[in-house]
């Protein structure tokens, strides 16, 4: 067996994620915030390795709830990267009865894009459209698609909870700030980081809130 | 158009990734690396917005002209997780005659990973056996799958090239501490950070120093 050649390493699943969430667990503690966030947070850092990003994720006050409330009525995911369709729990979301999409592959937005001289990711949120009212967002690619979505909206578009996450030196912190100052309900990580498997669990953690 | 709403965000992608990577560049000057790894860190500065990542980056001597040699002959890419399958860039790979193979979600593997007691990563990475000899190994995710693989090294595998990014507080600084002992070419995040994102980067960036 090659799991004899390492003894001391952990290998069963269950022990390496009880190991892991404790240590998450002491990081957690001086941070003092209310359970829902903690289990949002505590994912961010279990799934990134990087303690450090605690102080950038940030919430709006209603945002745990509206995510675990859409989740419980069955809602989709929009996302703008193909990672985070890998990254999601699907089996838990489409037990609730949601599903996760991504068009950024869709032959006719790459068409459109081209066209207009804009990202792929921006042209796939615009075509989502009203499709997108009272459903949960995820950006963990793209800052241009967290734009679009802000610039519909300004329009009226009102999803349930944003999940803000873009990455990158060129209007992922502008984007992300400005997502801060709306009122639709959001989780982000302030600044150029991000990415998509920081979206992924913090989807995968509202999941796990409502288990 | 949604896009006239906010008239001072970059929408174009060769602009996004024009003013990035001049960004990432004014990181990358004092770093004073040879090219291949300037270029295989600055995408994964790029990708993580994360200037601080450079510090942990390590290469095997041999590991840049390893990768390039790899996938100049059309090298396969073998993977611990189907978020890196996902952000490889499949186009440049398969024009070579590579493909991204990833066989956590068989159920053969699961299967044996649960009557086994551990993770499906160190089993699907088990089972690729022989094949990984002189290809490339891109791990993102689980310190296991890295450990099964220095285990198979131990007794003879020699895959050309290890991109071992796995992350977390169980066992992934210990696993790239080993991996960085041995004399398999590997690229790695020393530490308790990586993930999917970072090892796609890798990957990509070896494919496109190759354009």
């Amino acid at each position: 067996m090659i799991t004899d050649i390492f003894p001391d390493v952990i290998w069963q699943p269950a022990d390496i994620e009880r190991t892991s969430l404790s240590i998450v667990e002491e990081f957690l503690r001086p941070l003092q915030l209310p359970p829902g966030e903690k289990a949002v947070v505590g994912r961010l850092i279990h799934t990134s390795g990087d303690p450090a990003l605690a102080g950038q994720v940030c919430f709006h006050p209603r945002a745990v709830a509206a995510g675990v409330a859409a989740l419980q009525r069955g809602c989709h995911i929009y996302t703008d990267v193909s990672m985070l369709v890998a990254g999601i729990n699907s089996k838990q979301l489409s037990r609730r009865g949601g599903m996760v999409h991504c068009a950024v592959h869709d032959p006719a937005v790459a068409a459109e894009a081209k066209a207009r001289g804009i990202t792929r990711a921006a042209v796939a949120m615009e075509r989502f459209g009203e499709k997108l009212n009272n459903q949960i967002v995820a950006i963990g690619n793209a800052p241009t698609a967290l734009f679009a979505l802000l610039g519909m909206i300004r329009r009226g578009l009102r999803p349930a909870l944003i999940i803000g996450m873009p990455v990158g030196f060129v209007g992922a912190a502008e984007a992300k700030e400005l997502l801060m100052q709306g009122e639709v309900p959001y989780i982000t990580v302030r600044g150029t980081r991000g990415g998509s498997p920081l979206a992924a669990a913090a989807v995968n953690a509202l999941l796990y809130l409502d288990r």
